[in-house]
């Protein structure tokens, strides 16, 4: 396999699944959030099922989930330096028949993905609202990823719901403060929140992480999953999450 | 001190405060939850400092704050064989001057209480929808406790609301299958959840209750504080619930 790197990249071991993903430390590294998305959200396992990916980046969900599911895989992503190391990834690890990335604009993407096709979903945003955008010398491609400058939270909840097939499946990952604007635009958008898991850092900390998702058209029955703490009090992974990040038996 | 009891009733400890309370297996006694909410909420410790619980029934909440809190507390209960229960207890521990209970509907309660006047409102709300009451053998007293029959839970945080100065804080305790609903109304009625606790049976399972609560007029900043485990997994409590129960030195 001949891919070639960027000057700022370099490959890194997704040692769960066994796959290799370019990221750069400069432009677009995937973050823990994305593990935890991976390993929340409800997929389809069998071959004919179909999951979209919003706001993709370097690609890093679709190949998590690749290892979890047979589906067809694809991955949105804005910016197109970001979907060009998500591909070259893809093509890197062999899974160009399962995982298809798709450069372009999440608002409007049932026009290209199809309406009311898809099985499930997954959105890890970005979260920090545009005005809070206060340094300017940001990447762009930085600033993008991580603010609200071209796709808000209601954006990103109303095109995955668009994509959805009744009963499917749409999760998220995002900060627990914006925890009711996320509920409310879900309800809005025919998502109805049925499972929430809150992330902690430590034990005895405030949680900083929420995953949630919702069922389209679903009725009404929440549940609040047990914490999901990430350190333990001496900084080293929790079990669960070394688990996720290095497999079972890491 | 002579209070009578009725043939169904019992005086239980209330041992974290060193007070008792006036019970009745077959009509009314407080659960956990009330004990959850009375340490949860955030009240005034000041002798000028005016507190309110909504559907207090035996007056359990009352007798709990009246150990963190110098403030006047007032408890509603619209059912007669409860507040006189609550009344007596309030006599028999000698806190006549600072809890007063009221026999009264919730629905319109800031007309006597004044509106607007309160720093905080505790309310242990019916949790069950009254559609859902299926047992017609069902007390009285212990259904109209239970279920939204004379209370539904947005009146509940509409006239919680009602009562509340600007910045005064409204604490409640549901289940968390109502989360959406609780913050959808506390929203609508001025009440902007600000820190929510999610309470666990064990280890590892899901959250069977919410604490919950809001500012009146604040603004958006909502934290999800620890989790709080009410049981071992041997089935005896954990510290903290223990401490709640029986006092620090239990």
């Amino acid at each position: 396999m001949n891919i070639e790197l960027n000057e700022d990249e370099r490959l890194d071991d997704l040692l769960a699944e066994g796959l290799k993903i370019i990221q750069s430390p400069q432009v677009f590294s995937f973050s823990l959030d994305a593990v935890l998305l991976a390993k929340f959200a409800y997929v389809p396992i069998r071959k004919s099922g179909s999951i979209v990916d919003l706001c993709t980046g370097n690609g890093a969900i679709p190949l998590f989930l690749s290892g979890r599911s047979k589906a067809q895989i694809t991955g949105v992503e804005l910016q197109p330096r970001l979907s060009d190391m998500a591909n070259r990834s893809v093509t890197l690890n062999g899974l160009e028949d399962r995982i298809r990335i798709v450069t372009g604009d999440v608002k409007g993407i049932a026009e290209i993905l199809g309406h009311e096709k898809h099985d499930t979903v997954t959105c890890n945003p970005p979260y920090f609202p545009a005005h809070e955008l206060s340094d300017r010398n940001m990447l762009e491609e930085v600033a993008v990823a991580r603010h609200e400058l071209y796709l808000t939270l209601d954006q990103a909840i109303e095109n995955a719901s668009a994509l959805l097939k009744q009963g499917g499946k749409a999760a998220f990952v995002h900060r627990p403060g914006r925890l009711l604007d996320i509920v409310t635009s879900m309800r809005q958008h025919r998502l109805e929140p049925k499972r929430i898991r809150f992330v902690y850092p430590k034990r005895g900390r405030e949680a900083n992480t929420l995953l949630i998702e919702g069922t389209k058209d679903g009725r009404p029955d929440l549940k609040i999953l047990p914490p999901l703490y990430v350190y333990e009090d001496d900084g080293t992974y929790t079990p669960e999450v070394r688990e996720m990040l290095y497999g079972p038996h890491a």
